[in-house]
């Protein structure tokens, strides 16, 4: 069958995205050359930057896609509209999520000083709103008299933290497998933002 | 007056760990060279050679300090006996600790993929020495009957995430003071390990 026009690059833009990743997570952004990005795929450098102009534009298209990854993923889901059901379901959604992308959650919070004021305002503007999708849980639940918070803003923060961490401590096969530990945070979730 | 014998490197070193800390913090470890180091302390690439044999031990110095700073700080702080006050004193201290110490909080975070093994079990060990000191508070609310918490080490984990991301947004002189988010995070801290 003859190739396609494209399907060259079609086929080496998500493993050179992939490479990069794995690359950056392991050593460090500022530790990974181009060069080695295009080792690892198996290219020529300059075939690189037919792909991307440098190495902070893939960086920022990375934590970009990532973002972009994990909202639609969560609007997608459609929780359950009671506000206590619906923080049931955002729980176990992020921590599952995370530990299916522990590679991007973990570029998205270490490299973030590897980007220039504009990368990184796109960055914290997408952030920012995944943020707000849990804070209107909660607002939801605070005024229908569900939740009792005394900052909104700062169980948003205090609740995405300590989700986060579970990437931290987290292994297949280990004490717990994901179900239990959904459980053990929603528990903990649940109370926190209790009446 | 004569200048004492040792008395120069007693000078520089905390010049120069303070200098590396401050660099490593704001490049990330792998971007820094000796020499930049060197250049912030004012003085030749070779005197820091005379400190330390190289770059990682001087990480692993800052890391190791930071964490033997931070225990002997909560061990000294003679928090109350019961284990409610207790957990509320380490909730207040750890985010006031951290927000004293963001420079070292953020590498220790950061700069742990840069340690060899040795020097990560050495990091991991003191690490763990401090969370076992928050856990044993949990144990001992939970053995109280003051606390019900479904796992303790899960607990414990969830607790120092959420308190760590205090760093991430926290500004001097913005919308809450010091007090006013120890009173918020402590309000969610108490009602999650709650009975």
């Amino acid at each position: 069958m003859a190739r396609k026009p494209g399907s060259r690059s079609d086929i080496t833009g998500p493993r050179i995205r992939a490479a990069a990743r794995r690359l950056f997570a392991r050593h460090g952004f500022a530790a990974v050359s181009m060069r080695q990005i295009a080792a690892e795929v198996g290219v020529q450098a300059g075939a690189l930057y037919l792909y991307t102009p440098d190495k902070e534009t893939m960086l920022v298209d990375l934590l970009r896609d990532h973002m972009d990854e994990l909202i639609k993923a969560w609007d997608a889901a459609e929780p359950p509209a009671g506000p206590v059901e619906r923080l049931d379901s955002f729980v176990r959604f992020h921590i599952a999520f995370n530990l299916d992308h522990a590679d991007a959650v973990f570029l998205s919070y270490m490299e973030l000083r590897n980007l220039g004021p504009e990368n990184f305002a796109v960055i914290e503007g997408l952030r920012r709103d995944y943020e707000n999708r849990l804070e209107s849980i909660l607002k939801a639940g605070q005024g229908g008299g569900f939740f009792a918070v005394p900052d909104t803003k700062l169980a948003t923060m205090a609740i995405i933290a300590m989700l986060n961490g579970v990437n931290t401590w987290y292994r297949e096969g280990g004490r717990l497998g994901r179900a239990a530990v959904g459980d053990i945070y929603w528990d903990m979730v649940r109370k926190a933002v209790a009446v």
